[in-house]
């Protein structure tokens, strides 16, 4: 560590709008409600998981009771009179601002707030239309919707929630905690999606299974990867001594031997607060086929964040890598990271999106009818994620063997050989359209074969590359020499 | 919760056999025997884990030794002289059942001690033909047995142990915990398949990880949908706050942070007593190609559960839900979990069925010669069953990524180009009855791609669908509107 | 147990070198240096996490602080000067081994520590060429690495470290801390690849996710072979119990309830000291095609435990081995784990080696531009190991549906239609040597699956064969009596 670094200072994005908002998070109220009293009186047999929950609550010493979170004015789309109140099942995010306005004003700001506006996008039509159909036939919704939607993709991204009479909700639409759910009082999000059930817990939402419930399997597999990684071997070899449960919560304070998905992403350090924005220390969104600027995609939503550069954000994470590493080590790792998004955007994916374009003519019309739409799906929406946030996240498996190995065999194993029959196929037709569209996919798969990330595989190599593979194997060679 | 709902009343099923055995369970004896006080002067060198395990369990201080589980009765098939005593290496299910027989009953009554049955059936084929040979030599086997069988299916299934000389064991079926291991002395099952060892632990057999033994990987994973699920996350967070080594452990009075595998499946809730009879309160069978009532699947083997309709099953989860959710909640999720069944039945699994069977004359006889084998058979027996596991446990990525998304795509991208291609050279040969074999199959495939569920592969949509396709892109872009 | 059995007395292969070096491990100093303490003055602010951890390690109490790990002479490759000392920033097993002598000796002698070797040679091919380019361009490699290569394989293998200016380092090759890294000062491996970052834990070393950080994923999942197995459910159920932090650590004596990867690779037993060579107990070297014995691929590396057979080292493990289980326990699955590998190596590993051979010719000659390289390279590297490794450590799902079931599939239903294609089109080609080549692979085809092992695919079948599963069947249809 021989160069000195300017110590970055957080600047609060939240303050826009945290001034707008109730100044102080009251500690609670004095005495437990009467109406909550009640509602114990038969929920404590009937539900006694739920009741045993909230004792274990910061809200149950605060005696902030079933009413206080589940009253309902009159009028509210969802409110329904049980016995002598009007209540709603659903606690929205704007039931929750009325004691944490910051946490809330900061999470609607947030991508994940928004998780549900996906739905209905062209994107959706995977499980609308390929996998599903419009069967799931519900007083709410008699045109039907896709059981392939609700119970998938609408349980992580948020179903638009819908009531019926006396507050009853759709079934289609109900039980649900998606990130972005779509509340009958028109707010974004369910904070029960990480604060579950009636415990409320901080310390769970700072687990990083928590974050696991969304973020895992073949076209996001943080959590995979943060267990491959040293964070989470360290995580799961300490977590009894990471004081997960403190209020305060301030990595190399309060804790030190491990970080969760929270302690990089949200938690406070030593500079930074928390913040339940959990775009603001993040450089790259790894979602699209081509990786763009966080800024990029906040202000596609309409985000404060359009206002935030990426290097601000890596400043802010940088911020959290030194507490426990070194400056080199730091800027050594974003070198590394940067380098690997480069290497599958000019190899794969600005290649791929070419092809696929130039190949649409040549291929059956509806989307998701040919083999090779899944094929180039899976490359850059499974395969080349996995490489970005393997390599994100320091989960060397996933970045080389669910990563780069996937992408690279699918590329030369899978697509292009399909563009080869695609091509041939074309030409060998009769509709001049459909030849010329072949005779354009052929050069210009040609042009890609013949460059250099790709002459490999036509067993062309320059000398150059001839030369350097050689000493390369010269230096192998001489290591197994003893 | 506006509306009320019928209590239901577990009836115990066990009851029917309950009474042939003995009343009570033993509390232990007064003193160790001087037959396990000799055991253990040369185990407790020679295996100190053995012996050290035993001390941790609840056997040591009920004075349950070695010898009053490893004793055996001259002429049993396993027994065998060590010593001055006749004793036996496997302690079966018979042997527990001295002190335990309510839950050997239970057990016994299962689907899980009947599992080694299906050793010989023709699900085995792969296992014994197509990965294995009768390579695996043994004294008791002088025509061999598959290796792939016997470090893969018998060890979750049970083997048929075969005994040797003096009480040896053959070491094709030995060692061996499978769950329905069919064990020298006639019974059925291993009670060491989930109290494993010398610990004998309950709160072990409590750990979803248990579980997790047999029930995970490609076609059954239900570890996987758990630990995405909530419940595994809670569980994660505040598993040890979940006192799992009590005795009495009943949901909502010793525990309320999170369910396991035995809180929902087996163990006791205020209303139910606990059950080592797995199947009470599951409501659909997912394992077939088309899911069936688990009263249908009890029949199928004898089980007194034939007698017990999915309804009374789902009744008795139901019961296990409500310690900490609401009435809608469980009723919405049920709504949810058939709906996908139905999907899955309606769009894929009855038409791939039908295809399945017209395309048989057109493939070549032995079966998993045939690519088309492999496909059918992962599409049900791995893809479908994902989806409909990751439904009835609420693991969202489990029901789309690894299930429904799978399924449909191995469905139009595998299946059936797979068919197209047999249609082809079956209508291009000259065996007219395998043209005539072709003519069906083309007739029925042309039939199912433009039925409702199908026909956005060829293209062709009705305008009721599109009109509703339409108006979800617009209420899509409606919410884009900032 | 009517069997006595000779007790394996360990020799200490160790003994050879540890001779050589200094005899005891210094229990630390009597206090601070002044110039460890200079260095906490200010990174203490800068970096708490490091300090943190360093004060919850063993070497805190023992007043080994920064600059005692981090001190170097003048000359040193990696050194640099800061403020007023030398000092470097790895740490490398030469530093550690002021101390700690014997363990870095016998990691010496370990395949660990030629982890990095493997670069440049052509296994590297994968991650340099196809996947990769040479576009990751820094200071000290003008000509470019392969990202892949730097974020993939190399976090894993480690790299060849290589100094800039004053101790700067690449960032191509740090950070890293892969398991066999090339330091500046020329030793081989690096200690924090298990004992990461500044706590040292061997508590934390212990933990099977620890060695999860490599050994997962497609190609060698042990870690999820572990957690499938009853070793890894009894962890996962009782690791609070297994005193993990002792400095003594004896299964049988200081835990007794699970064992971890370090028990039976590493750890002590009653009779055996622990060890950082990991290959002292393992019988199969399951890398390859066709696993070889340990002492051989010892010999390729120029390792002493070329002189040790895998006998000796299966006697190491099955001393661990009878911690916990009897002989005809121990026994019995090496039966049936040796019999696994044996089906794998007749039935598939070497037929499908001596096919690709006879292919190679009519192939495209770059390697990895044909669908078959990948095909083939996934059945041995990936599936084929999956089985190996799944039997030797007790995974069923990792043996079979992991295994030998993907193994089979894609030997029938991928390798052999893609043979049969390449056959067909060699011999309808005009090129002689082709045509040759064609037939030659077409006969070997051929008698293949003529042979007993495979015949079945055509529908084939020896009366014997047909016989004993006919028998199979009908016992399988007589336990369905009832």
């Amino acid at each position: 560590m021989h160069q000195e670094r300017a110590y970055v200072i957080w600047i609060p994005v939240s303050w826009l709008w945290v001034v707008s908002v109730a100044v102080a998070q009251p500690g609670g109220v004095a005495t437990l409600s009467e109406v909550s009293k009640e509602c114990i009186k038969c929920h404590k047999d009937t539900n006694p998981g739920i009741y045993q929950q909230w004792g274990e609550s910061r809200h149950y010493r605060a005696n902030v009771g079933c009413y206080e979170c589940h009253r309902a004015e009159p009028g509210e789309p969802d409110a329904f009179e049980h016995f002598d109140w009007q209540i709603a099942i659903i606690v929205s995010p704007n039931d929750c601002a009325r004691c944490h306005p910051r946490e809330t004003a900061e999470y609607a700001a947030s991508h994940h707030s928004k998780g549900a506006r996906i739905l209905g996008s062209l994107d959706n039509r995977l499980a609308e239309v390929v996998e599903g159909n419009a069967g799931f036939v519900t007083e709410g919704f008699p045109q039907g919707n896709s059981a392939a939607a609700v119970n998938g993709c609408w349980q992580c991204h948020g179903s638009v929630v819908k009531v019926l009479d006396e507050g009853e909700l759709d079934p289609a639409t109900w039980p649900n905690t998606g990130i972005g759910r779509i509340n009958p009082d028109g707010s974004e999000g369910s904070c029960s999606a990480c604060h579950a059930r009636h415990a409320f817990s901080a310390a769970q939402a700072r687990h990083p299974d928590n974050c696991g419930k969304c973020h895992m399997g073949p076209d996001h597999p943080q959590k995979e990867i943060y267990y491959e990684s040293k964070h989470g071997i360290a995580f799961l070899a300490f977590k009894d001594k990471l004081h997960m449960d403190r209020a305060k919560w301030v990595v190399g304070e309060d804790y030190h031997l491990a970080p969760t998905c929270a302690t990089c992403h949200m938690s406070a350090t030593k500079d930074q607060p928390v913040t339940h924005d959990v775009g603001m220390r993040i450089s790259w969104n790894n979602r699209p086929i081509i990786s763009v600027r966080p800024e990029v995609s906040d202000a596609k939503l309409g985000l404060l964040g359009k206002d935030v550069p990426w290097q601000k954000r890596r400043d802010n994470m940088q911020n959290v890598c030194l507490t426990c590493h070194g400056n080199q080590w730091v800027e050594g790792f974003y070198v590394q990271y940067d380098a690997l998004i480069e290497l599958y955007h000019e190899k794969f994916a600005k290649p791929g999106k070419i092809l696929m374009k130039l190949a649409r003519p040549l291929l059956k019309p509806a989307s998701f009818s040919n083999k090779l739409d899944f094929i180039w799906f899976e490359l850059w929406h499974h395969e080349g994620r996995r490489a970005r946030h393997g390599a994100s996240m320091m989960g060397p498996d996933y970045t080389h063997w669910h990563g780069t190995y996937e992408v690279a065999k699918n590329f030369y194993a899978e697509l292009v050989p399909e563009l080869e029959e695609l091509i041939e196929k074309g030409k060998a037709g009769t509709d001049p359209a459909r030849v010329e569209a072949a005779a354009a996919l052929e050069a210009k798969l040609h042009e890609i074969l013949e460059s250099e990330n790709h002459r490999w595989y036509l067993g062309k190599m320059t000398s150059a590359e001839a030369k350097r593979r050689k000493e390369a194997a010269e230096q192998f060679k001489a290591r197994y020499k003893h």
